[in-house]
Parts: structure tokens; sequence; C-alpha cells
């Protein structure tokens, strides 16, 4: 019998039509005693209108127009079910976890299931706002129209503990020794050694000055995180000081929050850090696929996002991290409109992951170092020189050796770094 | 070396003074060619102040103060590591979440880690405001204060699809068949065929109507899950209405958002859906346990907290269920002043899982069956009844084979359920 006493959860002759449904890819592992059909329609009842007994309360209609169904059963156990849009609320990134990513994950009938990826009709997509900067719009502040490459950041380090003086004096060198963009670590936001406003105030000022004496415009990503109205005052405080950014942990806070933050049109750009993302991201048959939060939070509005440094301190995958900066940049289709995410590496990185990471995601990325610039034996503003030269190097296809020869800074990165 | 250049980031032999540090309990599986000290000591520097490399801006009195430190390494892979409380934003759920369980999940020197718990200074939890009703403020709504049993609630099913109409007439008849308490399903907002503020209007006549009827008080808890500002309109517009409760998705919405809704004190309980807990609750070897997020939950504000129905569809182990919901009754020490929170048990329950419950979780619990109800051969209010049969029964001490015998509501349900 079918889960629920229901049946037609499984169609897999369903010619699904992509304006009306959105589809969602799972790896799903049936529980001991379930077939993997019996597992996948479990998995369409709960997430769509079923439960596990037949309702007194059903109607037809319903039952006709809501059910989810599952059009694809594969034997390594890919499974594709296909959800009528009107289960969906427009521009509600917390619904739609909760329809595609609720429930189904501690269900019995599953021992493990991953939510792989989604397709959405473009009308729904283009029911949420999307970055209000995007590449182009973060270009045009940071001043690299023209140039293209990849931006230079830095997170200051330690990642907590610094004074708002301090904190000050890193951004400054690392903005002098060529950085485009600094940010703070993803657990630093206000406390007794750096009070949230007094940071901002200091760090905006070395902003200022590093642009004075170098010509080039810098960026400062200071964390909101807090609760949705603490986030605001912040952000607000931000713009008042002249910010041009604010950064968010998108995970930890929730799209709740970072929706409420996009939709206040601040005219600073989001950056999203993913911080516990690898909670239910890191096991690959269970858990939800960073793609997906890639995709929800390009929807929602985050203008650069993390995704993984692949060869830092962090996992990632290649293959993982290359397709998700490819569909941070799609254009048309659902995407259609929706400005194209800048993609954030970053975690463990130095000069020495540049050519690769440049090689493999090519120039709309943000490359990031914190222990990479500020652990240069030089310290912070030679870090950020090695690793502008690294980024010279990669871009005019010279190794990193040879480069190293007639530039200090990178000699000694590579030398440090190398071991 | 230690990691990232820096040694004391385990010390067995500390004496860590509860009011200075917030200690947190972890599951860690090194990776492959790391040791559990070296693993523990990674993770200790990665949630504080430390990186993969020496820093050139680390400075001694970041270090002395602010370092984490593994004060526990056990052979079955249990570490605990105290953090110092100056590390912690007061008030601030997202960033707790950021530090303790934040980048540690993917860092390559793990293979697996799971946050199995935190204690915290009394200073610090005092700092969030706690449930604004708790058990008491929920019996008093309720009219149990002096029956102190636990409450019998309902979800109206299907889980979407229902006119507003049609809901308010399945709430109708599961109030009057005796249940206490009507709720939405997780993944039903506000969409085209159930308007949210139709909907509340419809339920909440419903319930003034079974109010008089009954002459037992009603509660209705309304999913308001969206964005942050479109939750707080959702919210006012509830309490305009006279609405007593609003339910929240905690995990899909986040705690940025949850924060907001229980600053605004707008007088009505909070119920706590925990949907898409189970991505990162489910494998005991990685992730978060459930009682770390539902201690958040409660510092956080929610009255009422889904912790799993143990008998159920759903999976979570009677050992967890039980320990969660003891500590959301727990009183004094960092709990002073804050109100217990009523544990929810639902997910594929029936008036056959109530003996179990009432004899494993006590009163103070809410248990509620969606096709439990709903899937009565004779139809919702039957069900409502069956149910409370059941709790009759189960107070009494009575077995509900015995009182089936001359209660036919429950004697069908039985049967039914029973097979």
């Amino acid at each position: 019998m079918a889960y629920g006493g229901y049946s037609k959860y499984v169609d897999l002759r369903m010619r699904v039509e992509p304006e009306k449904y959105l589809t969602a890819v799972f790896y799903v592992e049936p529980a001991k005693g379930k077939s993997l059909v019996q597992a996948a329609e479990a998995v369409a009842a709960e997430s769509s209108i079923g439960t596990w007994v037949k309702l007194s309360t059903m109607q037809d209609r319903v039952l006709q127009k809501l059910q989810a169904k599952v059009f694809e059963i594969n034997r390594n156990g890919i499974i594709k079910i296909a959800y009528p849009l009107e289960i969906f609320e427009n521009g509600n990134a917390p619904q739609l976890l909760s329809d595609i990513a609720g429930n189904i994950f501690g269900m019995k009938e599953v021992e493990n299931i991953r939510l792989l990826d989604f397709e959405a009709p473009k009308k729904y997509v283009q029911s949420f706002p999307g970055p209000a900067f995007g590449v182009e719009g973060i270009r045009k502040i940071a001043g690299t129209l023209k140039e293209r490459r990849p931006h230079i950041g830095t997170i200051v380090k330690p990642k907590v503990g610094l004074t708002p003086k301090e904190n000050a004096a890193v951004a400054y060198e690392a903005w002098m020794g060529g950085c485009d963009f600094v940010k703070d670590d993803e657990n630093l936001t206000s406390h007794s050694f750096s009070p949230f406003e007094e940071r901002v105030v200091r760090v905006l000022e070395a902003a200022d000055k590093a642009e004075a004496e170098t010509g080039a415009k810098k960026m400062y990503a200071p964390n909101i995180t807090a609760s949705a109205d603490v986030m605001l005052k912040r952000a607000e405080f931000v713009k008042a000081q002249g910010g041009n950014c604010i950064m968010v942990d998108v995970i930890t806070a929730g799209f709740a929050g970072v929706q409420f933050i996009r939709g206040r049109n601040l005219g600073m750009c989001i950056h999203a850090h993913r911080a516990m993302h690898a909670a239910f991201g890191r096991n690959k048959r269970h858990g939800i696929a960073m793609k997906v939060i890639a995709k929800i939070s390009r929807m929602c509005g985050t203008d650069q996002l993390h995704i993984g440094g692949i060869v830092g301190k962090m996992e990632g995958d290649e293959k993982e991290v290359r397709e998700i900066s490819r569909e941070m940049r799609k254009l048309g289709g659902c995407w259609r409109k929706m400005k194209p995410v800048f993609s954030v590496c970053s975690g463990g990185l130095s000069p020495l992951s540049i050519p690769f990471l440049y090689k493999t995601l090519g120039r709309d990325i943000i490359i990031q170092a914190g222990g990479g610039v500020h652990g240069h034996p030089d310290g912070t503003r030679a870090g950020a020189i090695a690793m502008r030269q690294a980024l010279d190097a990669s871009m005019r296809g010279v190794s990193l050796k040879e480069y190293a020869k007639g530039h200090e800074e990178l000699r000694k990165a590579v030398e440090k770094f190398g071991k």
C-alpha cells in the first residue's frame, strides 16, 4: 500500500511542466525493510500534503492538485520529486526550506536523505529580489570594472580580541598592501573588547585613509549578525558612517533575518558567511548540499557568498565548488534579471592558493586569506602585497616560483606557506 | 606542534570556573593522520581566536584571555572545551552558534564532529529573555492550571490545500472533540488557496465558537514563518484578531527572526516547530544535537518546542527526548527566573501513543496528533475525543484496551491505529 493510504505519490511517466512545478533532487537510503520506492513516496507525501495515515479531512481537489510526485527513481538512490508551485509562498525562503528540507530528514522511512539540488519555475525565483549589487555592482564600488580581476580580501585576525583601534590598524595595513576587501570574522559581532559601533567607525576611517593614500577603492564588511532588529540597527549605523558592505552569518542568523535586511534596500552589498553549513552539508549521504543553500542565498539577495576554498583548511570538493560558482553566475532562465553573486573562496588560503583558484574558478571570485595574509613573516602589509603578486603572476601565467624571484613579499610567502 | 603555532589550546589540568567560561561538549573523530588531541585543539582554535598559522597580528593579551581550551579528552572521542565568556555577545543566539557551532563542522582536521551540549554562565543565559509565558502561562490561557494534565493538540491536515473555511471547520471539530490546541503545519504559511489573514480570521472565529459551546479555552498557532518583517506583520495581525499564540519554524526561519519576534513582546506565546533540525541532528557522529537547539530556543523565548514523539513517524530516541524534556523544565542555576518550556511531542502520534508518552514524559507536555486525529474512522471530532479518552485512561492508570470497552471513539481508534 502507498504511504498514508494514498497512491500517486509516484508517477514515473509524469511529464513535468517546468513552469508549474518546483523539482528537487534527493539521494535516499531507505530504512531497513523499506524499498526505495516506499521511502521516496513517504518523502513526497511528508513534504507536500500527506502523512502516515488516510485522512477524513482530505479533499479530492487537494489530492489532485497539490500532491508532490516522485517522477524519477534511480538505482543509485537518486530520486526526483515534482512539487506543484501552489505549495510554495512567493518570496518566502524559510517556507521553501520547511517544504523541501523540513521534516523529511527525520522520517523513520529513510536511513539517510540528502537534498542535492532544486529547480524552480521562473516566476517563483523572480518573486525574490536577488542581489542588489551582484558582481558588476561590487566591481563598480571596488573600481575593478575594467580590470575584471579576482578581488583580494582578508579577514582581520585573530578572530576575536583586538580592540577597534588594533582592528583598524590591521585593516589599514591589509588595504595598503593591496587588499580590496576586509571583513570581520564570523564570531566577531559586538563585544566588550570591540563594541560594534566603535569598530565600524575606526575601520571605516582606516578605509578612507587607505583610499586616499592608494587611490584605490576599499570595502569593509562588518559582521552585523544578531537578532533581526539589532542587525538592522547595525546595518543602518554602517550606512550612516558611509559603509558600502555588511556581513551576515546567513545560516546561524537564518533566512528570515537575511530577507529582512535585504528587503530594506539599504544600498550596501551583503556579504554572506556560511558558518555552520557543514553541520548539515558535509556528510554526502544526509542533509543539504551547499548548492541548495547557495541558490536560496542568491534568491534572497546576498551579493557575496562563501562557497569554499577547495585547497584550504575547510572541506569542499572541487567539482562541487566549481558547480556552485557557475550557478552563482548563471543568467537568463529562472535567473533572468537576477544579478550574479560574487563567489568567495575562504578558509586556510594563502598566496599559494591563488594560481589554482584563478585557473579553476576564473575572475569573478573573491579570494580571502586571513592567516595567509597576517601570517606572513613580514606582517599584514607584506602578506597582502604577496597576495596581489600571486594574483598578478596567475593572471600572467607565470609560476609563483618564477614570479617570486623578483618579488620579495611573494618569495617569503612561498617560503613560509610552501612548507 | 600545536595548531596554528600556538600551544595551550589543550589544558587538561585546567580548573574551569563556571561563571567565567561557556563549556561545550563535542564528539570528535579526527581526520586520518591526526590524533584526537590534534583535532581537539584545532576545534578550540577555530572556534575562538585561532587559525591554521601563527599570526603577526596576535596580541599576548588576546592569547592569554580569549583562547578556548580543551579541558577534557576521553578515549571515546568525547571532548570538552571551555570558552572565555568575553567571546560571546550577550543575548545574541546567532553569534553563539557562529562560535561553538560554526566553521568547526567543515574543518579538514576532523572526520566527524558533533556538538552534544553546552553549559553557559548564569549571567550569559540571563542576558536572553526566555519564554514570556512558559508552562504556567500557557496553562493559564488554556485553563489547565488545576488539572495540570498534558495538553492535547492537533495539526490541521492535509498539511496544505484546505481553504480557510475548510481549515476552520476542521479546527472546530478538533476543539469540539476536546483538543486544547490547534496548529498549522510547518509548510503552511500564506498561499493562494489559504491566504494567511483569512485563515487566521476564520480559525479564530471557530475557536470562539468552540469556546462558547464547550466552556473550555482553546488555542490556535498560525504559522507566521517568513521574512522577519512579514512575520512581525503576521504576528501583529494575529494579536489584533485576539489570537493567543503564533508558530515559527525556528530552524528554517533562524534565530535572528525568532529573537526579533520574541523581543516585540506581543503578548502571545510562541510555538516552535523544528522542521529541518534532523538535517544536522540525526547523524549521531556529526552535526548538532537537538538538546543544543532546545536550550537556545528556550533562551530565545519560545514557549512551546517540538522535541520528538519517540513512538511516532520521526526518529528520536527515548533517552534523548526525556533529557530534553527535563532540561526544558529546569529551574534555578543558569535558568533562574527563566520560564520552563512546554515540550511538544508530535509526528505520527495517535491515541495509542498517549499512555507511553504520559508515563515517560509526565504532565507538562503537549501531545499532538495530525493523522492520529483526522485519520479516525469517524472523523476529526471522534479522533479528538479518542485522544482525550486515551489521556483520561492514562492518567487513571487504566489500559487503553480496558478503557476502550466503555468508550466508542477510543475503541475505534485502537482498532484502526493498533493494526
